[in-house]
């Protein structure tokens, strides 16, 4: 297969016990925070007080047991100790001359506005409890993707985000009774659970209840079926409020 | 902000000049390599020869410039000189030691089946030309982010890839036009290109020619506003085939 000058591997990280250095605390830099503070990492931040958004501004003074802040400009001893790098301030020589020392330390570097200078682009992202979206262009027109993202958000299922929350219990539970990693449990596993998504609806799994998960286990896991919605009594999720 | 355990950042990776260690030749590795070939990093694969997926098998064989294949188990000297590591086998105790010692030598790791070793995951993913689209549930629902991805494919508007590969092309004119990174004319480039994304549909976009890129340029930044398709004389993608 040929290799592809627009392709990347998108991927989603886990950022617990991670530490990201954010250069710069512009409107950029705000958004930036942002979706590292969700991703659940430290941060540090370095950027003159008298450039600071409101937005920056804000997260530094609401998080400060996960953000710390240095009011002044980027010094090489900031990138000690760092997991991931990205900066977002308006000088372009400072800017590569900080992404060049990323790439000696082998410290991935995001650099906003100057995509040759990026190991990784951000994109544009839906987040709907625990589905997260990327829509990537390469960098190639980040306004494009916002106007893709729009038609995207649209298209979501509604109740997709409870529907993965319980999905993903009835996963652990499942893996609690029948627990190993790969083989031939980690299969069948992956296949009921497979068999389960496809045979019910979005918005029945989204409504599934403890209760249920425990019959669904032990009626069918046990005896290798998978049970419908209507044998386990499940009401769609938009027909549930009452319940 | 609050973190949320269930949340990840999202990211495309550049992977051009990068080294990815696949460890496994079977079905998962298949479709880990062939998302990384597309990245275009170069790969080693480790795996014995009697457990290659025939997929895995034609990678190799189809791209020896670009993948180094070793018929043995993996040795920890594999993690020399590499910048992401894959494993994709049935042994748990094998991977969790490649896990931890990737994690030693901050080497980003995916273990398959396995998100509490993940460094990061891969979700589900659309590839339309440069425009990419990644799905996550962060390792709870994989089936389920697989049937959303189905939805959300079929909303995405026709000619998105063309339109990016083209708005890209003109971004990159307009930068040789009026250089510079960040600063005044990073900001006005920047807002001259997303008004004009605004102002069109995606279906005009696709179809711009050279001709209407230069006059653009030259009758709309130069003159700091953006020309309507009209102006131009721009047919929509979908009716310009016999253009």
């Amino acid at each position: 297969m040929a290799s592809d000058s627009d392709a990347s591997l998108l991927v989603a990280w886990q950022l617990k016990n991670k530490h990201v250095l954010v250069v710069g605390g512009g409107d950029v830099a705000s958004g930036r925070i942002h979706h590292v503070l969700v991703a659940g990492a430290k941060i540090t931040v370095v950027a003159p007080q008298d450039g600071l958004h409101p937005v920056t501004k804000w997260h530094i003074d609401t998080t400060p047991d996960r953000i710390t802040y240095y009011d002044r400009v980027f010094t090489p001893a900031d990138l000690d100790g760092k997991d991931f790098v990205l900066t977002a301030i308006d000088d372009a020589d400072a800017s590569r001359d900080i992404a060049s020392r990323c790439r000696a330390l082998k410290l991935p570097v995001n650099v906003a506005d100057d995509p040759p200078s990026c190991d990784f682009f951000f994109g544009s992202q839906i987040r709907k409890g625990p589905l997260q979206i990327l829509i990537s262009t390469n960098g190639r027109g980040p306004k494009l993707a916002n106007i893709i993202r729009r038609r995207i958000e649209e298209s979501i299922p509604s109740h997709a985000g409870e529907a993965i929350e319980r999905v993903g219990t009835l996963r652990e539970r499942l893996k609690a009774r029948a627990p190993g990693v790969g083989g031939e449990v980690g299969r069948r596993r992956m296949k009921w659970m497979a068999d389960l998504c496809t045979a019910w609806e979005i918005e029945e799994l989204a409504s599934l209840t403890d209760e249920q998960m425990d019959r669904m286990l032990t009626e069918g896991w046990e005896k290798d079926v998978v049970l419908s919605p209507q044998d386990l009594g499940v009401q769609p999720a938009a027909h549930s409020d009452s319940e």
